[in-house]
């Protein structure tokens, strides 16, 4: 059980606490959706980003695959065409709808998936209160993951919500105005570490994701770590020294991807006749500059730091850092949908605002075992090509994150809601 | 004004008869809307099928377009944003939303859209009562080409509505089921025409568009045309003798796309545990093979043509065999909404059931000239590497069809309710 | 054997004119090649464009396919898997190479083909000099039909040749300078002609393809034809006036290409320092705006005859038009390899210079019949997308060409040497 | 100096051993480019495969580039367009001529092309002997850096020639055939290493590449390395285990790979009525199973480690095992182009024989730093998106490779001589 995906014990046993826990993600998730017209839950304006719709079924599928198929008693699925419409990519669960062609599904409508999850609401609520006991730590534990799980489905919904509506060229918007933040940046500082041998991974008492263990020793040498991430007026200065006309500043697949999409800014930006203005998920935006650069993939990040003289951190560089930093920032529960202008201090934003790119490659820790089975699917298999984030972002949940946590994504990715900070060697 | 589209007089010119016709049309497209949820009106499932919404937004700004900004005092549009979202191809009014990413468009909404068609279909309706005499005539004449224009959406809509349906692995229901035909078709019989020196094109008191213009002399060889359309059961022979594998039978293009599509039988076929299937605008239905063959592309009836050692008609031997035959057959008022058997007689399914294809080429007509400014990119600009298919089908409007009419599409495409009836020479 | 291909009898029938026959035009493919290096024979630049090598193995395949495998007796093919490679796509002879890997084959080598067209010449010659009486007509007919086919193949090696070279930076040069013309292209005049029942295709005593029959009755309405082709000057005139970006003069095919492919000038065009240059068989070079335009798409000329105010001409207006006009003209045998200002004169350029567009697609005649077998795949199966094209070009042997000679090409294609002549109605 | 690339002394200072070693190198590619036609010289079957003849001229481009540009008094280009053709991707130098294009370069002609080379061998043996005292170090730096470049590119000539004429279905012999090798693989064993903390990179007193650069400590778990390679009778249990069919047993985007291009068996393999043959390069082979499995992928290896309970060393492991181990296998030298079975000991086939894939992304050392200027894009600019190779293979030049050497390639790519070696836990 301790190696299903949370390789440690669930944070919650108590069936009540688990019970109040999962009422409690399940009505966060039904918050996002409320401002959504039944449209918008439907359509689908990329590959990668998928129909709300989906979002919310598959997050439902989840409990109904290996909460009630695997606990409850004659079990009969509410809709025998959901376990492959809503499965994502669990091999070991059977075919899946191609990802592709979400955007295809009109039916089942929205009010057709709100009684699904309805259904298997209650009745994965009626398994915590019945279940047997040799079961229960099984189950507890399985919760905790889809919990997570949903958790992740909830940031996806605000990047998949923004990356649709953007490419409305009435530009709707998801959420109100609301004034502009006024803060400044503060001025960067370095913070030196002197590395050697760290820990690095989750060993706590708590829920975490298989990737973040087992606990292990890195080998790090000695760093500096810029006190906030870069901005958008630091951004700009990139663009306006000739940042993506210049190939000698970017990684080979950088320039060619730079070439392909036709790069000139980060995604969501355009230029209109006052200047540059951003796309959010409050409709478009002018620019605050003070605010973190946000949407840039890792090319980009990687060019700015060869520019600036600098580079990414490592994971590893990363996680150590924060060692002893506060679990505080601005997270979802804070409501603005976008990240915050840095706090004076040694190491403001390492929590929330932007998720961070790293300069490591999405591997596994030395010793990392995948679960047997469908849940082994969940983060293993990932394990090429993509590369390390840290530290949670303004639509993150903040009892989603932890400093060990391991986000992913493709290099030429950036509809995530990620930035970066600085490092230097020495 | 008589050069505008319809090269002709409008059917009616009384300003009374005008606005019955107006609201009858628009209630017809609701009606056709009538059992569509929300989300289907939104999706988009392949570039050559748009969503229900955008049709029944683009019928509207044809009017707002083409009278209203044109004839209103004092007009203001609706919403300045649809002038570029809801234009389809008039390069003349200025940019289009892409084609393709028509599906992109959460909003506005359906709901926002019905008050779009309602604001529009009030202020028409003022000016077919309230304009100048002098006005009226051109108004007169672009609400018959609006009228016309928004029944060939009508069809469209079936056609976008059924490949949609098709695209979801649960195929949902447009309509509940019928009774199964079961009329048999009649053996397959000739008739003989003698050909010479005959007048194609419209030249009657009515409306007619600029495509079927003007009138003109052709020279016909002596020709048979089948009684009937070829039906399911026919083209299955065709199948089962390896049509799809045998080169031979195929224009060189054809094959390309036979191989490219993987094509091994008509739109909409599946051959499940019991034989094959199709998929109707009813779900999926077992086969009435007496039923004409539907959903095959041009390349298809050449292919089953040859196979059978004739050919199909040019556009020009179907209108002429048409003349006398009576404008009657299975049109969308039938509510059947799919094809039947032939009935017995020399000339069944001229009109109705199936569009026709022919072997003809879709080019313009000896001195065929085009309406200056944009209602002349309604036809002309359509004339190339298109074939003409004649006679209507069950999801074409009865008042819609002449024996002039000249539908077209590409040969490789298979979406319209399209069949053909063989010809041979002599 | 009348039906084979040439629906006539062949021009030759005494065995010595067909031995001479067959030498001159084989060695006419030797002299094309002359200047070649090893290298120019083997690369393909292009789907459509295939390398030298392949035109000079497959015109000699054709040879051993339809003289040597059918009439020598013990027939031995020289390399069996030369039967696969060196097919162009004719399904009844079994499978192909495909056409875009026709640059793959570096073997077999260019010495190693030359060896293969010698021993099938050879074995050609005794079979023309022993071949059975009864044998004999069918043989003529065969070999006459491959002699047309080099012919077509030796156009091609002028057109791949020189596409191949244009897309390598150097700019190679097939051939030498020559001095600059200096004529410049007479005022258009316009020919009227009065049109009525006029008859079709090729019913004379010599040589023809099947495509050109059977002879047969079309009605036409009175028009007038340009006494010359379009000049260079004229279509830069169109350039210049925005004829690239207005999309209204356009067909809508032709403005999807037009954006795709980013056309702003015909193929073969680049604008330097001291304005527009054109590549030719003799490299890059200077203007002779008064050289007929060459190497425009259908979409191209009919764009530019809207902005004209005129129209293409079909192709039976272009056949009625001819009747009479000697076929003499600037061909193959000049060695310009460039087309030559118009002369003087009604009726000029009507042979030679330019493949002349028309407006008509390309379809089979009434009562058209392929032949059984694979020659029946020569010209029947390409009738469809494609547009037809009339009297032969600078790279076009002389005794190739006739008055009913229908040449072919997709609306989106350019590497032909072709231009067009305008005609107007009435 | 120390800088460039070569990120420690050079080799060689001695005038008269640079010249030597010059000549021995640039021998070594006329030697293999002796069996090639000039045809074989020209093709490009792939975007990843260079023709042979732009492999040799850019071998000059570079010594032309680096050496003649940079010392040569009065430097005069060879031709100055052979600048943008023949440069690979040193954006700091220029223009590129695009590389999926190499194969439209018919001209220059490879004996323009051996021209090219005589100039620039005698004019860069002119600067070994004359340059001055003040630019020799560099100078033999940068020769130093040319010459294993070049070595680089022999094994690219190998692995090009090999898969261009995989693509020819006549399926042509580089090399004549040998005999068969008769070796058994030993059975596997594994031996055990401690970890902890060790010393990765090179700090020894010849050349290497910057990426090996610079030496740094790593801290490794406990682990176990296969004696010798996975063969292609143990590859064979994978396939026929249902190896291609289990997603399960694949990273995810491996699995998308396997369906995309459609694999079923490593890279050169196809199966004939006797069972599995290999292309090699000396064409068309029956297997010796006991051989190292080679061109497969990082994905294959991956999904068979899996399978096998198993997983791939990361370059860590794999060069910390190789300490000690003695510098010597089957490479270029042998002249078997094949990799051989191994021989029995507790570490066969760690150097020769086939690169071995690794789990390591290729990611820069800790403090590595790219030089400045055009040779600073040889390797770091790669660093993304791609796996470490470790070893050397059959067409590796024996004095190429060090247990520090770092290659790489994308995870998809198999036309390298590359296979592995299963490692283990503890």
């Amino acid at each position: 059980m301790a190696t299903l995906i949370g390789a440690n014990r669930p944070q919650r046993t108590d069936r009540n606490a688990v019970s109040r826990a999962f009422d409690a993600v399940r009505r966060a998730t039904d918050g996002i959706c409320a401002p959504l017209e039944p449209e918008d839950f439907t359509i689908q304006t990329a590959d990668f980003a998928s129909p709300a719709k989906w979002h919310i079924a598959h997050t439902t599928w989840f409990f109904e695959t290996f909460i009630l198929e695997a606990f409850e008693p004659g079990f009969q699925p509410f809709d025998e065409r959901y376990r492959v419409l809503f499965n994502s990519y669990y091999q070991s669960v059977g075919e899946q709808h191609p990802r592709p062609k979400r955007g295809a599904l009109s039916r089942p409508s929205i009010d057709r998936i709100r009684a699904y999850r309805a259904d298997v609401e209650e009745r994965v609520r009626k398994i915590i209160q019945q279940a047997p006991e040799t079961d229960w730590p099984t189950i507890a534990c399985r919760i905790e993951l889809g919990l997570h799980h949903e958790q992740q489905h909830q940031e996806l919904l605000y990047m998949d919500i923004k990356y649709n509506f953007s490419q409305n060229p009435i530009g709707p918007r998801y959420a109100g105005t609301r004034p502009k933040a006024s803060d400044e940046a503060p001025a960067l500082r370095w913070k030196r570490f002197d590395g050697g041998l760290v820990d690095i991974g989750y060993a706590e008492d708590g829920f975490c994701f298989d990737n973040e263990t087992p606990r292990h020793k890195v080998h790090i040498e000695p760093f500096s770590l810029a006190s906030r991430c870069v901005t958008a007026a630091e951004y700009l200065e990139f663009m306006n020294d000739g940042g993506y006309d210049t190939p000698t500043l970017w990684l080979s697949d950088g320039w060619a991807t730079v070439c392909e999409q036709n790069w000139r800014a980060p995604l969501y930006w355009r230029h209109g006749d006052d200047g540059w203005q951003r796309f959010s998920l409050r409709g478009w935006q002018d620019f605050h500059t003070d605010m973190p650069v946000v949407h840039v993939s890792f090319y980009e990040a990687d060019a700015f730091a060869r520019w600036a003289g600098k580079r990414l951190p490592t994971e590893h560089e990363w996680e150590h850092a924060s060692t002893g930093v506060p679990l505080r920032g601005n997270f979802v529960e804070n409501g603005l949908l976008d990240p915050l202008p840095a706090k004076p201090g040694e190491q403001s934003q390492m929590f929330g605002d932007v998720w961070e790119l790293t300069s490591s490659a999405y591997s596994p820790y030395p010793r990392y075992q995948a679960a047997a089975g469908a849940l082994g699917e969940y983060n293993g298999k990932f394990m090429s090509n993509q590369t390390v984030l840290r530290g949670g972002s303004c639509v993150t949940p903040h009892s989603h994150v932890r400093a060990t946590y391991r986000n992913f994504f493709y290099p030429d990715q950036r509809w995530c809601f990620q930035g970066f900070r600085l490092a230097a060697n020495g």
